[in-house]
């Protein structure tokens, strides 16, 4: 990495590299840039979520508007910018490093918060699509994941438990069509508007189990009632479970960064996993 | 085991035993016949769903008739097969060793999964007993059981802690009692369509207790609050009593899985445990 | 202990003892004692549960009161022949050790399984008051905890982390206070019904907190819905914070019974903690 | 620290010092003081609870207010003692060290208890105003804050996690925002008057990812159906990531102080802690 020996006679895209893709967060401007971009995320999607209340909209349409291609235009220089010293420090030479670093998450998430805009000037679209669209700005959001290095500590604990997780989420799945499939056959005869069909009472189960219980739907035959409590007392267990997996998932990483002891300083995150292009940055 | 060191000159019962009960998954046909059972009980599932959707079953269903017979056919053939060859390699010999191999759970499900098919045509039946038959097809969902290997590791958690989790059961049923009892005497008399016997407050304190809350039943009387105040307080502790008796039951099993050593390198599951008898096909 | 070394030419009240309070359980004669209690204090429950079902009591009147006399002439008889053994091998000596063994926890719930049968007799009672007596006799359920070995772990693990339950208990309390006045604020002139004091809202507060959410009580103002949202969040804290604790309660438990290697081989719990007298009957 | 060896020929303002800040509980004088502090402070928000019910204020209300005079003063007492005697013991000596003691989080709370009773003098004030300031009396539970010991341990497994938590509310944030405008999408149309905004369908998607369920708003599309049962089934991950996350904290916490040895025999907390100055009194 050459941005750390000679900072001093830097060309025009390294001192782009550092402000842009340094995550040791040193330098003053690189930290101007960050938090000016994290602001700009926080306010585009405040003006997506206040477009849709009608009385502010009606009002400021044009201010809407005009915020909206500011934040484009920034968007997309960052993310030209980005395609372009991609193969600062990274080692993402020549074309298919280039095209490896364009489908990494980060960058595709960073292309679908532009992209919603450019759509429609591409496609024909009808004015159900446009609000699609629109709303798709929201998405946006999602660019702030960026700027948070303590994420990739819950993607190793749940990588060190994917295989209990799967099975947890397999054992609430034939829970589901069980629960949904006996509760179809109580019900359906008394509440046919509520529990008639097995998709119908899998709406029922599914809020059950999660314990939300709206009470748009709930037995009220003695058998139906039966089988909702033996559902809601499993729903215990759907919480208990997970929660047992992954604090054994954080007391285990816990202990495996303690033994190692290579891990970064500022966020916990362990350094250089070989299978995680994303951390390479750290090192 | 003989199928590992010399493939080549296999009889058809050996065959047959490397496709279906091979868990280590080398062999690519045994893998095809893997993937494709395991679509065919998900095609089957989606199919017993949308049969009860009137505005599909109605048009389809020739299509649904035809599916079930051939569904039936391929499982029947499977629980044949997996009958014939369950003295290959698995020490099952002999007529006992035979009953013992159908009486396993995993081979029940099997049975279950087709027994439904063929009960109409050996017991005399009305609808409503056809209909419930019907709907039991849905229990094939419990056949992928079969092909997830870190189910192990659940059983072997809650063997674990199964004192402790039958302790956290009884006191919720001793507090469901408890809390039912009171609120049948705070409120029956107010709300006697809701509270008008202790089965009926049950059906209170255990949507209550499990904080699922649908609003069909709850207290108006300031003594009735007070108690159902109190009850949903208790009911996270019901929450937090089993989250950590498993957290602390996978803590444990994986230190001793650390120490032991001899897990399956592909699940996770201890190898060889002498009291269980799925796990004998691993060694 | 006498019991052990000599059972032949016991005394009947050793013989009683051995029935009655031997936990090891190696005696059949203890354990059909035991197994019969168990039958008929889940009888007695299942009869007061099925009493207040009024299509079911005028018909079995007499059988449930026949049922009774009989039942508490057995508990009675249990109660006084566990006063009377109380000083063999437990060493309740003399008057002072009778009374001390009478005011033992679970001494206390057998008396207070047939007190209420025995209160009409001694106090002048109106309508109201009796029937409040015939639910007492659901208390008779707690009798069940007599035959649980398992429960010490929970009273271990609770009292290893009674500070920080209690701290917990206490932010939940303020919690409540803050956020039931909070409400009252926004929601009392909008909604004077539910609203309407403190102690109403409340109500409010703890259903929603413990995610109950029936739905009888919730905010219509701006205001309120940012504040019920804010509080909604801290409830999900408030379930993690105690299945936090009592996890690594739990773990830690785990670890110094694994260190001490003093536990009991068929329950788990610690041998003779000086501070637990119910545990001395162990060793 | 003087009042330790020396106790005999100490000063008024040492003898005060004891009353109120020596943490140690040794003197009997001093817990008097305490629990007449935390009764006055329990009875202020009985107080201030029982004036919001009509029924109760209307007959008592002098009562109320001499309680009020009374308390306030007790606490104004309370308040300029504590400022007088913080040079003792704890070092803040000067002016500097006066201001950086009346900073400290327990004496804000302590000035927030009696400031709402002085605002009025001080500040022009409307009716509502006056009724925002009377409930603002039931922060003195805020108070009883400095008599748990036990609450440290919180605040250092909590710092020990603060960046996994912030990420789990982060995660919360964008999981809330792109649930909020999906389902603003789906169901705007349908139920105008529910999910009329984005703001509209967010005080859904917080009711329904922490399983409070109220029924005053869900969806009816099939579409949205499908959006809320994948919220609800992410409304588990919700609870178990803080409960793992926490589990994990409060595992390392344990094992940290076990191996320094260096905690308070009274309350577990560790000593000395050099960035937390409110632990500085135990040592």
């Amino acid at each position: 990495m050459v941005e750390n020996d000679k900072p001093m006679n830097e060309t025009l895209k390294q001192k782009m590299y550092l402000l842009l893709e340094d995550q040791k967060g040193l330098d003053p401007r690189a930290r101007l840039v960050r938090a000016f971009l994290v602001i700009l995320i926080l306010l585009n999607v405040l003006a997506a979520i206040m477009e849709t209340m009608e009385e502010i909209s009606a009002i400021y349409r044009h201010i809407f508007r005009v915020f909206e291609y500011f934040s484009v235009a920034i968007f997309t220089v960052e993310y030209a910018a980005r395609m372009w010293v991609c193969d600062e420090g990274m080692g993402n030479a020549g074309i298919i490093g280039r095209i490896k670093h364009a489908l990494r998450p980060l960058m595709l998430v960073d292309l679908l918060a532009i992209l919603p805009f450019y759509l429609p000037f591409l496609l024909p679209a009808d004015l159900i699509f446009l609000r699609a669209i629109r709303l798709m700005r929201l998405l946006r959001v999602l660019k702030l994941g960026r700027y948070s290095d303590a994420i990739h500590v819950f993607f190793s604990v749940i990588r060190l438990k994917k295989e209990q997780l799967a099975v947890a989420g397999f054992g609430l799945g034939i829970l589901l069509i069980i629960a949904a499939s006996m509760m179809y056959y109580f019900e359906h005869l008394v509440q046919p508007a509520i529990f008639g069909s097995i998709p119908h009472s899998m709406w029922w189960a599914i809020i059950t189990l999660t314990t939300v219980g709206y009470g748009d739907a709930y037995p009220v035959t003695a058998m139906g009632r039966v089988l909702a409590s033996i559902i809601a007392l499993l729903g215990i267990g759907m919480f208990a479970l997970p929660a047992g997996i992954l604090s054994a998932g954080f007391v285990e990483y816990g202990e495996k960064k303690k033994k190692n002891g290579t891990s970064c300083p500022h966020c916990g995150a362990p350094l250089a996993a070989p299978d995680d292009p994303d951390e390479s940055s750290h090192s």
